[in-house]
C-alpha cells in the first residue's frame, strides 16, 4: 500500500526531494547473480542529466549514484539495492517567490491541500528531479533483463515535439543518438532545434510525445485482469511527471479503425507466430505476443515560462507570478530516458512474475 | 500481488469466465454503514446488459447479481462483499471453431502461450464478460462514494464512433440517458445510428472513444508518486478489455500546447481556488485540484467480425477464422458503464487513502 | 492492501458470514494445469466438519465445495478459483440474546466498536466458520503442491488439550487418523477422551495445542526480511480464530536454551547438508534449510460455555449471559486441519516466489 | 509484494548489510506535519546501541541517523522519510573464516542455499544489525503516534533470561530504565547479572523473553480476517532475527486454561467498558479492546559461541567452528527497543488503516 512504490516483484520506491540533501530508490526483489557497479548506472543517469544542452534546464547536478546495498564483489545478492544521488545545486533561492504563490499547472496548490504542509524549494517531492530515481532504477532493471532475456531491447525516442511530429519514413534506429532530441528521424531533429530556439526565447514552452519500444520480448509475459502488461506500462508512464496521455500500439488512433483494418492476422514463421501488422503493439489481453511492444506518452509542456500568469496566494489573494530560474522549454526531451526505464521495470518485474507464475513458458505452438 | 484485483484500500478481485458457472466481484474493504441492496447494483448491471438494442451483442443474460456477503439488514458490514452473477445463456457451441484456432486481435494465442491450457468456451477469462463483475462493484462504490463525499457525480458518454466524433457545441449532459449510445450530442446519435447499421450489416466492427467525469470532488485527493489519481485511473481503464489509450484532460493533445496556452490559470471564488480553464483534467502532481475529473479511453474495435481473416492453428497451420456468433459492432458502447464503475471505485479508494493518510482535508487557502 | 486476503503470489481472499447465504475463498494465483475437482477439496472439508463426533459442535452443514471459476475440465487455467459454501443450517433463532449482550472472550464488543454495525447472528465474520474457506483454499494448494514439489507432506496433530501434553516416546505418525483428535500419541487419545468427557457435561471449555509439520520442503524457500518464511506461518497461525501464540521448531522453550545446546550441528549427507537435531524448526534467516518446518500454535478455550459471565449491553448496562447453542469443548480439535491449510498455503505461496525471485534453486553444496 | 517491506498504511522497507557502506530504512506513509528531528530517533538508536555494557557485543557503532527526505524546517511533509545509518566499525577481516564454513544457527547455509551468492562479511543482511533500521523507523512511529493517539505509551521489558523468569509481584515499571536488562523486577536484574557474566566468561551464550506493551490504546483498530492486529504483530515480532516463538496476552499458556477460566468478564467504567482481567492481551477478534496490548517473544540464544561446533564448508567437507569476534551472549537484550520499535510501527499503521476504513470509531456503548 505503499504510494511512492511501483513493481510486484521487481519493487521501485523512490524517496528524495528536489532540494533535499539526497534523492534515491530503494530496490526490491533484483534477482541475485546480476553483474553491476554505480558506473552501469551512470551511464544512463548522465543520458537524463539536465544542463547537457541548451534544449533542457541549465541546473547542474552531477547526478553520481552511490550503491548503498544489495551488491558485494560486483554482483548483486537478492537484498536490497539502495541506490542514492546527492544533491548539490540546491541554489534554493531562485525558488522564494513561490513560498507563497501557486505557480499555475504545477502541484503546488494541490500538494498544499492535501498535506498543509510542503517543501517549496523547487518541486519538492513533485519536481521532475524524481524522475532520476527511476532511471537509476531502470539501470539496475536493464542489467538483470540482460541476464534472464538477453535477447530484449529497449529504445525510447522523440516523435512530436508541439505540432511537430516526425515522419515515420524517415525512420533510422541509428539517428536516436545523433541529435539531441533522441529522434530516428534526423530531418525532424533539424525542424525542432530551430522551433526550440525560438520558444526558448520567447520564454515559452511545448509539450512532446515520447514513444518507448520493447524488442525481444518472450510472448506470453504479462498477467490479467489488472496487472496486464500494458495496464502497468499505462500506469508506470502516467507516474511520470507532466505525462497526460499514454497509448499502446495505434492508441486513441484505434478508435478510428474498423475490425478488418485493426486486425493483425497471424502467420507461422520459422521461430513461431509472425504478424501482418502490429495495431496491438505487441500485447493482446494484457499479455505479450513476442511482436515489438510499443508505448506512446504525451508530456505537457512545462507551466514554469517568462509570461505572467494569473494565480492566487496561500492566504487567498489572486495575483500574478513569472516563474524565473533554469527550466526546460520542452521537458519531454528528458522523459527519454525515464520512460526507457519504466519500460525496464516492468519488463523485468513481468519476466520475474511470469517465472513466479509458470516456471516456463508453457503453452507451445506448432 | 494478487493480479485480478485492484484498488488499494478499496479492493476489487474480479473473478469468473464467460462460459463457467459464475462470475462476480469479492470486494474488500467497502466502509460499514452503507446503504445497499441488490437492485441498487443491478441498475448498473443493467445499463451494461448485452442484448438490449441492435448496436450491442444479442447475447442475452439477465446478469442477475446476488449478494453473498457482507450486508446485513441491508447494510454493509465493513466485511467483504461478494457480487456474484449466474452465468445462464453459455451456448458454447457457438465457440467450437476456436478450439483449434487462434482470433486475430484476440488473447485466444497469448493466453496459450502463457498458460498452456486455455478456457476456449468465448473469451474463457478475457471475454468482455468479465466486465460485469466491476460494474457491479462500481454500484457498491457509488453508493459509498454517496455517504463519504455526497456531492460526487459521475458520468461516462461516448464522444467518439470510428472517424465520427461529437460536436462539443452541442454537448447536453440531459441528452446522455436519451440515446442508446450514451452520448451528450444528440445530432451526433443520429448520425452514429446510421453509421452502426451500415456497419453492423457488412460484419465489421468500429472502435470508439469514451470520457468519463467525476464532478464534485474535493481538492486534495491522490497519492503522490505510484499511486497518483491519474495513475490509478490509466491503470483501471487500460485494464479494460480492448482498451488501448487513456487520456487525463488535455490528453495526447498537450503534445501540441505551448506552456502558455496549457496553463490552468487560477482565481479565488467563493468556496476557494477557481481554475480559467481545465487542461489538467482536474489533477495536479496526481492530486485532485477540485474541478471536474475527466479521462478518456479508446476501445479498439472487436476483432469478432465477419469477414476472413488468417491466422494459426496450435499445431502451427496456416488457416482462416471467420467469428460467428453474437458479437458488438461497437463494444465501445457497452465499455461507458464500466468506465464509469472503474472512476467510482478508484475516486471512493483514493478517498479512504486519504482520510487514513491525512485524517481531513488540512490544506486550507484563503 | 485487502485485509481478508492472505499470501504473495499464491492469494487467498475469504468472504462470508457464519449466518449469511455463503462463504468462500476467492483463490487468485494458483499455477495452471494442476488437476482438481470439487471432491478433492470436499475430501479436506468433511475433515473439519463440525458434528462429526462428539467433541465438537453439533451444528450441521454439509459444506458442500463448488467451484465456479478458474478449472476447465478439470484442470485450473491460472485464473481465480473461486471456492463456495452454501450455508444451509442457519438456525439464527438461537443468537437472539446476543444481539444486545457482548459475550465475553468474543469479538462482539471489538467490531461493534470498530464497525458500528455487526451481524450478530452466531459469530458473523468472526465465526470460526470462515475457516471452512482456508480448508478448501489449502485443499487446493496442496494439489499445486504436488506437482511442483511432490516430495512435500503436510501433517497437523493435537500435542495438548488443557494440561495434558502428548508423550513424545509414544509420537506414532499411523496414529494420527485413529482418533477424533488426530493426535500421534494413542495413550493420549484415550486420557483426553475421558477428560473432554467431564468438561463437555459441565459445559465448560478447554484450550489446546496443534503442531503442524511440512516435510520434504526444498532448502532455499523463504524470504528475508518481512516474508520470512516463518514469519508468513506466524502471520498466517496467529489469524487463526482462537489463536494466541505461535511457535517455530523450540519456540518460547529456546529462551530457556544456552547457544551450545540450541546449536543444530550440520553434517554432509548423501543428498546435502543433514543435521543433528532440529531445534531451528527447519527455518533459518527465514528460509528452509531441508528440514521437517514445524510450527505449533496454542487454541485459547472457547468463551461459549454454560457458566454465567459478567458482561454489559449495548447501552452500557452490566448485565449477565450464558451461551446456550451449539459449541465446541475444545475449538483446537477442528484447528488441526485449518492449520495444515495454512501451511499449504505459505508453503505453496514461497515455492512460487521462490521460482519468481531465483527461477532454480541456485547455491550447490558439495 | 516487496520482501523486505512491512505495513499497510504506515510502509517500512529496510535496506542495508552489516557490512556495507550503510544501512536504513525508507518509511512511506508517515502523515505529514509530525515534528522530528534526527536527535529524537537517535535517541531510540542509542537504546539499541552495541557495546554499552558489558552484556552486549563490543562492536562499536556510533549509528549516527541522517534524515535524507521527507522533512522540511522539522516536519514530515508526507513524502517518504529516508532514514541512513552509515557503517563505520566494519572490521571485516574477522569474518574471513565463515566465506567457507556455515555458522550453525546461523543463516549462512540458507542464503546460500537460495540466492547462490552470500555478503560473508558479518551476518550481511541477516544481521542483527537490520533492526537498527526498525528502531529508526520505530522512533519516527512514536512521534507519529503522539499526535494521532496522544495517550499511548508503549513499553518493552525483559521477563527471562534463560531459565530465570521475573517474579511478576515485583513488577515495577520505573525500575525498567534502572538496569542494563531493562527489566521491571530490580531482583531479577541482580541475579541475571551475575549469570550472565558466568555464561559471558564461558563463551556460551542464552535466549531470553521479551515483552513489550502498549498502553492507552482506543478501542476499535485492527482489521479481520488477515491483518487482525495480533496477526500483524506476530509477523512483526517473528520477522525480528532470532525470534522463534510469540505470545499474546496468555499466549501457548492459553492452551491450559478452562473457558470459564480465560473469560475476560466486562464491566462498565467510567469510560467505557472495563475488563476483569486481560487474558486476552487488549486484543478479540484481531480488534483492540482498549486494555494493554501485550506481546511476548521468544528469543534463541545467539549461536556465535566459543564452543566448538560441527558443521561443513561450501565444498560439503565437514568441518568444525569456533565462532571468534564481538557477540552477544544474550541477544535479547538489544531485542527490547527492536520489539518497542516493532509495536509501534504496528499501531500506527493500524490507527492509520482505522481512519481510512471507518473515518472515525463509530460504535458507541452506553
Amino acid at each position: 500500500m505503499s504510494m511512492n512504490s511501483f513493481g510486484h516483484l521487481f519493487r521501485v520506491t523512490t524517496w528524495g526531494e528536489s532540494h533535499g540533501p539526497a534523492l534515491g530508490a530503494t530496490v526490491d526483489g533484483c534477482p541475485p547473480g546480476v553483474t553491476i557497479d554505480a558506473e552501469v548506472i551512470q551511464h544512463w543517469l548522465d543520458k537524463r542529466k539536465p544542463g547537457q544542452n541548451k534544449y533542457t534546464t541549465q541546473r547542474r547536478e552531477p547526478d553520481q549514484v552511490k550503491i548503498l546495498s544489495g551488491v558485494f564483489e560486483g554482483q548483486t545478492t537478492g537484498t536490497p539495492v539502495q541506490l542514492m544521488i546527492e544533491n548539490t545545486d540546491q541554489r534554493s533561492k531562485d525558488y522564494g517567490d513561490i513560498m507563497e504563490k501557486f505557480r499555475p499547472g504545477h502541484a503546488d496548490i494541490t500538494y498544499w491541500q492535501k498535506y498543509g504542509i510542503r517543501d517549496y524549494r523547487g518541486g519538492g517531492r513533485s519536481s521532475a528531479r524524481e524522475t532520476a530515481s527511476r532511471v537509476a532504477a531502470g539501470g539496475l532493471a536493464r542489467e538483470a533483463i540482460r541476464q534472464i532475456a538477453p535477447n530484449v531491447q529497449i529504445n525510447g525516442y522523440m516523435t512530436q515535439i508541439g505540432p511537430h511530429k516526425i515522419d515515420r519514413t524517415n525512420f533510422d534506429w541509428s539517428q536516436i543518438e545523433q541529435n539531441p532530441f533522441w529522434t530516428p528521424d534526423a530531418t525532424a531533429a533539424e525542424d525542432w532545434a530551430a522551433y526550440l530556439d525560438g520558444l526558448r526565447k520567447s520564454g515559452n514552452s511545448v509539450g512532446a510525445v515520447v514513444e518507448v519500444v520493447a524488442r525481444g520480448v518472450p510472448a506470453g509475459i504479462g498477467a490479467p485482469v489488472y496487472a496486464k502488461l500494458d495496464t502497468d506500462l499505462a500506469a508506470a508512464m502516467m507516474s511520470i511527471n507532466a505525462v497526460k496521455g499514454v497509448e499502446i500500439g495505434e492508441g486513441m488512433a484505434a478508435a478510428e479503425l474498423t475490425g478488418e483494418a485493426n486486425a493483425d492476422e497471424i502467420f507461422m514463421g520459422q521461430n513461431g507466430p509472425q504478424y501482418s501488422s502490429n495495431h496491438a503493439g505487441g500485447i493482446l489481453g494484457g499479455i505479450s505476443t513476442g511482436q515489438d511492444i510499443v508505448v506512446r506518452f504525451a508530456v505537457k509542456p512545462t507551466s514554469s515560462i517568462l509570461t505572467t500568469r494569473k494565480t492566487i496566494t496561500k492566504s487567498g489573494e489572486e495575483t500574478e507570478i513569472i516563474t524565473k530560474g533554469r527550466h526546460d522549454p520542452c521537458v519531454g526531451i528528458r522523459a527519454v530516458p525515464v520512460g526507457e526505464a519504466m519500460m525496464a521495470c516492468v519488463i523485468l518485474d513481468h519476466l520475474l512474475l511470469h517465472r513466479g507464475q509458470i516456471g516456463e513458458n508453457r503453452g507451445h505452438i506448432g
